[in-house]
This record gives C-alpha cells, structure tokens and sequence, in this order.
C-alpha cells in the first residue's frame, strides 16, 4: 500500500487543524504552524530502524548522522532553516560506545546544518530505532510546498542522482570498485549531505514554485509534486544527471541506470519547479542545478514513455 | 543502567546549546526554547512499543490514546498549555481497522486536551512502536521546571497513586475482583488522563515552585526533583493517597500498597512542591490534591526510613 494512501487513512480520523495550522497531516514534507508574525514552524518527524533504513555494518555514527539527515532534509524541502531536533532511541541494550558514537554522529550533522539536538527519550526496543523530529523556521513569503507547480515551469534537480542506488549495488553485488569511488558512493548513502542551504537559497529567489526532496526516488517524489499541485511533468533521461562512476557501477553489476537514478532513492537531493523567466537567478546559485524536464497540464512521462510511480514501499 | 545516566551520556555528547535554548537535552520533562517575547515553547518526544509499553490485549485505540497522554503529560508537568502533535508510527503489517482505531484514539486524546496532531510518518517494524513529539507554550514567568523546591515547601501530589499498578497486578494474577472496580482500574492502565488542566492551574497560582509527572512512579520522580533542585524530601506513608479499591486489590494479589503506590508507576499524576505559606492558593483549586511531605535539604526519607530510587528500568 502506498505510503500517502495510509498517511491520508490517518489524516482522515482527525479532526480539522485549526486556523494556526498552515500545513495539516499528510500534505507536504513538514507540518507548517503559525509563529512569529512574519515567520512560520515547520515541524517533521521520521522513524528509522536498522534492518530496513541501514545496510549491513552501517557504523553507529553514521546512524545517528542519518536520522538527523533525514528530518533537516525534509526541512530543506520546504526552503525552511533548521533550529532544533529532539531524537527518540530505540535500542536492545545498553553499549557505552555505540550510544556515544550514536549521539556524536547526531550531533556532527545538527551541527553542520546550524541545528541543535535539544531532547530526546531512550527506550529498550528489539530492534535499533531512530525517530527524529526536527523544527524549523521560514518567512511566510518564503515558504516552499509541493502545490505551486505550473503548466509551463521547468523541473530541476539538484546534484547528481543514483549514487545511494549504486552505492547499494556494489555491496549487493560485491564487485571490485575502485576503493575511492566506493568510499565516495558510499558517503551518498551512509552519510547523505542533507540540502539545507540550497533550499533556503532557492526559496530566497523566489523563482521557485514548488519543491520536495527525492530521498524515496525521483518517480515517487514527481507523483508527489504532481498530486500537490494537480498537474503533470515531462522529464528526459539524457538530462537526468547522473554521475560517471554511477554509470560505471551500473556498468559492473548489470544494472540499469534509469532504475538507479529515478526509482531507487536514498538520495538527499531537491526536487522544484521554477518559472521559466525566472531560471538565471536559479542557475545563478552555486550549487549544481539541473534543469531535467517541465511542468505539463497532466500525465508523468520519460521521453514520453509514461513513468510509473513506483519506488521504496513500507507496505 | 538507570536512564538519567544514559541520558547523560548522550547529552555529553552533544555541543552546548545556543543561547536561544534555555532547558537543554536530559534536564526536564521538556525541552524548552525562545517562541515569542513572552512565551516559551515547550517540546518533548517519547517512544512506546507493544512489548513493554503496553499490557497484552491493549486496543488499538488506547494504544494511540496512550502515546498522545505521555507527551501530553510531560507538557503538563512544566505547566504548558499543549498545541501539537506529530506522531511515527512503526507497523508490522497494514492493518486498515488497527490504524483507524489506532488514529482515531490519539485524535481523541489530543482533542479532549485542545491539542491537535498535525502530522506523522510510517514504517514498517517488527512491532507495534509509537513515537509522540509534542509542542505546547508555557507564559515565561509561569514555566515550571523540576529545579526550584527549596527546603521548607510542602511535596504535593494530585489525585491517587498506585491504579496503574493495581490494575496490573489484577491482570498477572487473574483473580476475581467486580467488574467495575476492574473496569476503573484498567482505565487507569491503559486510557491514562494526563493532568493538562490541573498543571496549567498549578502553574498560574505561582505558589509551586517545581513540578514533574510521575508516570515512572513517585520513588524515580522525587529522584528526579531532588537531584534538579539539589533538595531532599520526607514524605509519609499514611499521606500517599491510595484509593480504596487499590488497597482491595493489594490484598486479594498480596501485594504491598507501598509497592504499588511508590515504586511500580504508570499513574500520569503530577508531583510538585509549594511554598508553605501558598498552599491554601493550591488547595482552592478543583482537583484533589494530597501534601504527601514535605523538602529537606538532603535525602529521600519514608517516615524517617530511607527511600531507594528504583522503579521501572528499561537497561
């Protein structure tokens, strides 16, 4: 079952937000609520456990890196600035030196990102389970949701795609790979860079109509945005940017690079719709921005090929 | 190993926290952060999973009751008026009955204390596991924190101590005992009322002069108390308020009444301290409210015995 199709069963037993909640359950990446007069909360919570969110070996620090990851991720979709994260821990005992490179790895990605973990609670649980919330803040005329989209917006992308996906394939599969591109691929997936200061940069252009993050894959983040803003998207696959060493990996273990870089996921990348007379001041930033396809009345097509919305499912 | 340690530990890890934090990681109930000029945000986060949290047969609807009343208690312990919710939840399988009912039992306790919950995240998980994060306002001159009990004040509690446990002990021993008695009891266990009212109240006749809840049992809390405020505490046996039927059921399941009423936990009351010449302030209110003993400058004394903080122990 779809993840937004359980999110919307629980959305409908509760009872209508208030006026003072912007953003309610189930619409976009954060919850949004009323703040300062100028200024909104963004609130995300994410719940991650080892057999499920981490391969085989992750190290304590780079869990804890992860879960903090995730929520300032989904922060940065919204183009809001991180403030704090209280974190819940789920562990099957106590060891002194796993808890201690947990929290360090927490706290290292907090910190990068200018967040501060300011709470939590520990619990014995079978299985290592992570839950973060994060909080954050943004300019109520900054604010960036998956609704906006326009017919005639360009789509883009940050960064590259399909480096977690290869990263995955190669200790799947257990090639040989150059240890450097290894250790490189395998940052993407263990210790993803959260896009903080890009979204808060591409909401400050305000060229940007809509944007989400893609950690569960291009495919199921466009029927996202698509789904919010109630229209559609043409992407092309040369322009999807994806890494050599990702096309070498898929090269190596057989895989098919479009599944790597728009169904797999795992990457901490942004996805928006910019206005079209409005893409130099986008390009303008310096960060790696992608221009990969535009926006359309209806439909998700490839070259167009239909896309089907699949990718990363719970259930 | 006891939780405040692990807390600790964890908390040791982390940078100090920016001015703007003013109750860091590992010191409250909640942690709590600048919000407006004249208010604090108050944010606490908690993790309950089937195996530990919750007796076998528990509905799904109290489970998400359950998980809703804990964040809201520890809000209530600091004198916050609760506003929102987010919750994760972990499913071993998708269930549409279970996440209904499980939905429609955290709306219904968040709504009866004005809260509302305002988003979420799923996961599939070996077990049951329900991770609440609240978000209330406290009136910066009417926050109440554990530190503040000062020698001289009286130690008070609201209502009845040891239900919980009561109806425990009636479902481990299986003996008979009237259904209604039953019935209250397990409500109790299993359907707790978190004293959001009542700590809002306490907070506004600042007479109080520090406050916790007590859901992991009086021993812990006033070990809780007393290493925030750098106080001790004498309370009295005879004082512990223990209902009728409670003391019943000790004696149908030989259980000692101080056990059930002092150490096992599980009821969602509120243990504070106020100064001695205020009290008539607080006993005016409209809840039931016992002075159990009174602050010492050091120890934890029963009648003149010595107390052991112990309780429930998740490591």
């Amino acid at each position: 079952m779809p993840e937004p199709d359980i999110i919307g069963l629980i959305a409908s037993q509760l009872s209508p937000a208030p006026k003072s909640v912007v953003v309610p359950a189930g619409e976009d990446d954060c919850a949004v609520v009323e703040w300062t007069k100028n200024e909104y909360l963004v609130v995300t919570t994410d719940m991650l456990h080892e057999s499920t969110d981490f391969p085989q070996g992750t190290s304590a620090r780079r869990m804890g890196w992860t879960c903090i990851a995730q929520s300032l991720s989904d922060m940065a979709s919204m183009g809001a600035v991180p403030l704090y994260l209280v974190v819940a821990v789920g562990l099957p005992e106590f060891d002194r030196k796993f808890v201690k490179e947990l929290s360090a790895g927490m706290n290292a990605c907090a910190g990068k990102y200018g967040a501060c973990i300011i709470g939590g609670d520990v619990d014995k649980h079978d299985e290592i389970t992570l839950v973060s919330t994060g909080l954050g803040k943004a300019k109520k005329e900054l604010l960036l949701r998956r609704r906006g989209a326009r017919a005639g917006d360009l789509l883009c992308v940050t960064g590259n795609l399909g480096n977690a996906a290869a990263a995955m394939k190669i200790r799947e599969s257990g090639v040989a790979v150059d240890e450097k591109i290894k250790r490189t691929l395998d940052r993407s997936l263990l210790e993803p860079r959260p896009r903080v200061p890009e979204g808060i940069e591409l909401s400050k252009t305000k060229a940007v109509t809509s944007m989400t993050d893609i950690s569960d894959g291009l495919a199921v983040s466009l029927g996202d945005l698509s789904r919010a803003s109630g229209v559609g998207f043409e992407i092309y696959e040369d322009r999807i940017p994806v890494a050599k060493h990702v096309k070498k990996v898929a090269e190596l273990t057989g895989s098919d690079v479009k599944e790597l870089s728009i169904y797999y996921g795992g990457d901490f990348e942004l996805l928006f719709t910019v206005q079209k007379n409005k893409i130099d001041k986008v390009k303008k930033l310096s960060t790696k921005i992608t221009v990969i396809g535009g926006v359309i009345p209806k439909g998700l097509f490839m070259d167009s090929e239909k896309i089907k919305i699949r990718g990363y499912q719970h259930f």
